[in-house]
């Protein structure tokens, strides 16, 4: 396990201090620490925060280095996944290739953790799993990634889906995904049944999208909490997207938030530029565990985006209407230790103990450097340098 | 003026090219030309289009380049406005230096033309107005920029502007700016007469920011287009935002917009994140000249924002939720020849006798072009040379 001695740097952009980490856990942070015998890397003053986190994204899903893809198309929500999965052995999408494009990415400006949704259909079977499982194993170390295994193309109305996901899970998926309950499975009960069955058989999370407008995505919702109280699944349940709680009314959105920070139900956002998003304030100040996600990065979908957290959170920053120092502050934690937490990383934090997953980012505040477009100085994974000046220590194919 | 030989582009993604320019005007384009004695250009096969168009902004207002600005607020419009008529003097936002950055870092991401608002207040009276008239000259050959005499503290509500915006107007300023009549000057009649009479008396266009909400906003649109229509003023008005297009029931925004592409006036969007916009395929689709604006960049009101027309694009285009290649293509024709027309430059195109201002951008298509980060190649302006490999060839104070 490595020892590293990260010297002049300013942890969450207080007075300039070092950090000696010992087996690849930061041991102490203090002014003039010496460590003879251990690497040391000059910091140069940077500030430094935890490793960002991406809480909802699919890597096996982007362009990212392929040639121009000119076949996206507008339309309902299926006619977008019929699309994508009908284009990609034309297009030549190699999970593993493209996987490992967008992790390395993501490394170089300096996330430490990815949660990653993987189609599971009667179409591609495991296959993309498999590219997928292929990428975590060889980014082990240097990033931590976590697939969901996730009925892209429906759980109820697509049979066989049910038996993918739990072989996926046996293969070694994380977390049991699902998609649209009501509006996409057209049987809430059925599909969530289905979902949490899964979840208590292999002793897995839920991470459940909801894109669901209006009073629909609040009843499912309200499923999703009601099985989550009852399974006594606390702190393992996720909802990406809940586009219900910026769409009913201001005074069940906030019922809604209570019960679901009560029930530690954690939320991803990707404050979707062109739909109703919840309030990142507003679920922050109910306590509801809270990440940020790129989603899709040019993918057949659509052509945004960028592998890089801070890309993204001026995107939610944006979105929300943020403005002032303390608002980014919030925003940058919850794109590191806060966003850790909402996909059960606790303890992501320069501390003590903590593992010494750490990020130089430039600014002259934190505030500051939500903001800049520099690459990361310098990122460190358990200790080890990952990245340096923008670019990462493997190299994708 | 200026002679030039680009060689190897394509124009507006088409095949490879030549363009003659002569005089600073594109006398060819065609295939293997030959210019004895005239300096060549090679564009290594970059696409080329004309040159961006920024069609609204506040180049008095950024903080780009300075120390972190931390004392951004929340609340109403008016706290904002206040904050920054107070913040300005003690913050040391000197207008020429600010000006002058923001405009270079245009130049240098390809942008040929600027309309920028300028404050006219009872406080800082018409010192806002000279440092940019300086910039303008600084400038000249290297940018065009228009500048708007802007009441941003009011009007109507804040005696004395009036004579100063009149003063403005003689002094050098191009275009008559107003400030939601109704919700900040809370005389909608009173306002919109004001304005339209100083640009009666000083033959000049109208540029209205008008943010104001749903019914209230329809409201004072209609009263913008009487005015518009009673004084013959087609093709001479435009208006910022119109936030209520996208908050009115659909048959109201259809009938507003049929009626606005009729009287030739120009609406301006910067694709506010956190707003309600007006769509952009319904505006064009109605026949409307749209322009799209970055407003403020890392200004005393926000933190958000990059000096770059292409990094807009995106935004408007994330926001409108475009996705396919025609989509794109008529988002940047929007940040170029389209935007030029909104602001009364017509014939912005890269065709026989257009003035040179041409800009290659990096990318396999046009569509492509919008999404890439990447610095523009070259940027010509009435056929010079102005930025190269994202470097201007002048550099701000």
């Amino acid at each position: 396990m490595a020892d590293l001695l990260l010297r002049n740097i300013r942890p969450m952009g207080a007075a300039p201090a070092d950090i000696l980490i010992r087996g690849g856990r930061i041991k102490e942070i203090g002014s003039g620490l010496n460590a003879p015998g251990v690497i040391t890397e000059d910091g140069a003053g940077a500030i430094a925060i935890p490793g960002l986190v991406e809480a909802h994204t699919h890597l096996d899903k982007t362009t990212w280095g392929m040639s121009w893809y000119r076949g996206r198309k507008g339309g309902t929500l299926r006619d977008l996944i019929d699309n994508e999965r009908e284009a990609r052995i034309p297009l030549g999408l190699d999970v593993h290739r493209q996987s490992m494009r967008h992790a390395v990415a993501l490394i170089a400006s300096g996330t430490s953790h990815i949660r990653s949704h993987v189609d599971v259909d009667t179409d591609h079977r495991l296959t993309l799993l498999e590219g997928k499982l292929k990428t975590r194993e060889a980014l082990r170390g240097l990033v931590d990634i976590q697939i969901v295994a996730f009925p892209q193309s429906g759980l109820v109305v697509r049979p066989g889906t049910y038996e993918l996901l739990d072989a996926a899970l046996s293969d070694g998926a994380d977390i049991v995904g699902g998609l649209d309950p009501s509006s996409m499975d057209r049987d809430p009960k059925g599909s969530l049944d289905a979902v949490f069955a899964l979840a208590e058989k292999h002793g897995k999370p839920v991470d459940i999208h909801l894109h669901e407008p209006g009073e629909l995505g609040a009843f499912t919702m309200e499923l999703i909490l009601e099985r989550t109280a009852a399974l006594g699944m606390q702190g393992k349940v996720g909802v990406s997207h809940a586009f219900h709680l910026a769409m009913v009314h201001p005074d069940r959105t906030t019922e809604l938030l209570a019960r679901i920070a009560e029930l530690d139900v954690s939320i991803y956002s990707t404050g979707h530029p062109s739909a109703a998003i919840p309030s990142l304030k507003a679920m922050r100040a109910a306590g509801v565990h809270v990440g940020i996600g790129c989603d899709g990065i040019r993918d057949t979908w659509g052509p945004w985006g960028q592998p890089d957290m801070l890309h993204r959170a001026r995107v939610v920053g944006m979105k929300n209407g943020l403005r002032r120092d303390d608002e980014l502050e919030m925003l940058l934690d919850t794109a590191s230790g806060a966003g850790a937490a909402s996909i059960g990383v606790h303890g992501h934090a320069l501390e003590q103990g903590a593992a010494a997953d750490i990020t130089l980012v430039a600014g002259e505040t934190l505030a500051h450097a939500v903001v800049l477009e520099d690459p990361r100085p310098l990122v460190i994974k358990g200790g080890v340098v990952v990245a340096r000046s923008g670019i990462a220590v493997i190299q994708a194919p």
